[in-house]
């Protein structure tokens, strides 16, 4: 039973555990991470993925490297090593910047105390900023379900994994549907298998399971053929950059999912916390740039075989060239609301610059007279 | 070498011989139909696949069953034995109750060689017809290459197989990509993947590649974001049904990329031969009932070890629910252009009833005064 596990927590004795989320979900490996290179390894092998997990992981890494060495050489290198992990996670620097800062100061001998003790504050604010969002989200589900008749469910589309295996707790997109679970609200999961990595049924199936969500898998082409026939009644997506005008960046096919729901009367929300809001860019589609990842993750998928093997197949013909976009833009036009830590509002930069305005000050928005 | 065979043709010894579809890309298997009882077989463990390309093989079934037994009762077990193997697939009826009325009237000694000579026409003039497409479908290329900068090439998205391998000769959305190919022209594929049975990623790129057309593999969530980047000039996809008013039935996902194509102005066409137009049905999304399939198509993946065994591996968690909805309706509002047999024209119930009105008046469409 994994049910109360968080996908990164403290064993009793101290150390630090993680779900290997590479071997999900056909196999619950639990790792311990015993050094500052164990930390490095779980995120740059994916053992632990999504923008919150990373910053949280990242965090007690520098713990753990300063507990065997806090000098100001071993943390200054600890932050490098561990920067140098997945260069494009917005939370990775966040956290290690604010891991450095809170050591700075303090005497040497102190720090390991200190490390444990904001890498503990680091991942717990991310488990109350989750809650947040899932609290404002929960108040969306509720208004949808009341002009559903009596003892309807409410039927809900996911895009890839937003949930507590990208976070610490509750996740963002997920954190609704959690909260709606508790409350006793009839709800239903339309999960997209999200090609090509496969973290929808690989990932939020395994987790809504485990929470016992009710939910289906379904292909990504099959969204708009359940829209069309009034089988979702709200979609709600993470996202890994919101731009100042309100675009979102979010696993490749968000994008589609957005358009059949415009085109569909359906709701489209995207839940994210807010460091996640990039007010230094403003046209999502022009300006973001799209990773590009390896092929072998469009040419081959991993499964469990009868017997119970994991095993790794080829689904293209020898040769094949394949192309692998991470990410597409969904633009702001599409999007009906963001579902934010400090409530749910519009995607414009008004709504975005009032809701944040001491992000949007730093980035040098939206303190200007008469912006 | 398998450049120059149909999916289905005669031996040099007068066997019908068929490439075993189910085996592809990873083997090419051909099989041998001796009798009535392997064509049906056939059918329907999908080894051959593809409306016309159903048509085809039954109407080769009923040949094969001629040379054994040509009497009445022999020829409508077999007609009965076929139409029993998909009962959906439009050319099959059509295709075994046009040898059945050929045979009808003719003296039992010399059905065998009728049959056989009609199961050639049925899969000649499916080539004809598929040629047709291709030389409307080459002279909107034309026109889209002129608009780009010399020495550009051509980028086409493709969704599923509408190929030769769905046909006998050059398919219906790839017909003018082979014609383009044939020409001279500069063009480039995107292949959809086409989850979840893969045809895209198994038949289209198998296809392609066999004639050397450039060809590239996407997830189906990436569409939109190429739109968005101006990486594809035209979309072009194939139909298993279209409705009186334009509206178009095709593999699960058309919908999708119809809908970021209209968001981008992308021209939309989908090719089709006039069987394929249903002149009794409307609303494609009201009226057509969706095909659910088995849900082993989504749950598990069908491909190649790297030690070159064929292996089927589970790819959601044991037990997860999965919904498999074989079709969407694309709406004919989204539709640039129907490619058929008699040229380019709009998706409308006008344009379909002048293009093809001795259909429209078999189904008491469009030849009442006024109308």
């Amino acid at each position: 039973m994994t049910k109360d596990r968080r996908p990164i927590q403290l064993s009793p004795d101290g150390a630090v555990e993680i779900l290997d989320q590479t071997e999900l979900p056909h196999r619950t490996v639990v790792m311990r991470l015993d050094d500052l290179e164990d930390a490095a390894e779980a995120i740059e092998a994916m053992r632990v993925r999504g923008a919150p997990l990373i910053g949280a992981t990242a965090a007690w890494g520098l713990a753990l490297a300063a507990r065997r060495d806090a000098s100001d050489a071993a943390i200054a290198a600890a932050h490098a090593r561990l920067l140098r992990t997945r260069p494009t996670a917005i939370n990775l620097k966040w956290a290690l910047d604010r891991m450095r800062g809170r050591l700075a100061s303090l005497p040497i001998e102190s720090r390991a105390e200190a490390a444990t003790a904001e890498a503990r504050a680091i991942t717990e604010e991310d488990v109350a900023l989750c809650s947040a969002i899932g609290d404002h989200g929960l108040e969306i589900f509720r208004a949808l379900l009341a002009k559903k008749p009596p003892g309807a469910t409410l039927n809900v589309l996911t895009h890839c994994n937003a949930g507590r295996l990208a976070c610490v707790e509750w996740g963002t997109a997920t954190a609704p549907i959690y909260k709606a679970q508790a409350a006793g609200l009839p709800i239903h999961v339309w999960v997209d298998e999200t090609r090509p990595r496969n973290q929808g049924a690989s990932l939020t199936a395994w987790e809504l399971a485990e929470r016992g969500v009710a939910h289906t898998v379904v292909p990504d082409n099959t969204g708009g053929h359940l829209m069309q026939h009034g089988m979702v009644d709200v979609v709600i997506v993470g996202t890994d950059r919101t731009t100042a005008d309100g675009d979102v960046c979010n696993k490749i096919g968000t994008y589609l999912k957005a358009l059949a729901a415009r085109d569909n009367g359906v709701p489209f929300y995207v839940a994210l916390p807010s460091p996640t809001i990039d007010f230094t860019v403003a046209d999502g589609v022009v300006e973001i740039p799209i990773e590009e990842r390896g092929g072998e993750e469009v040419s081959h998928m991993r499964g469990a075989t009868e017997d119970g093997r994991v095993e790794t197949v080829r689904i293209v013909p020898e040769g094949t060239r394949v192309a692998n976009y991470g990410f597409d833009v969904t633009p702001a036009r599409l999007v009906t609301g963001l579902v934010t830590e400090r409530g749910v509002i519009p995607a414009t930069r008004a709504a975005l610059t009032a809701a944040f305005p001491e992000a949007a000050r730093a980035a040098g928005h939206g303190a200007e007279p008469g912006a």
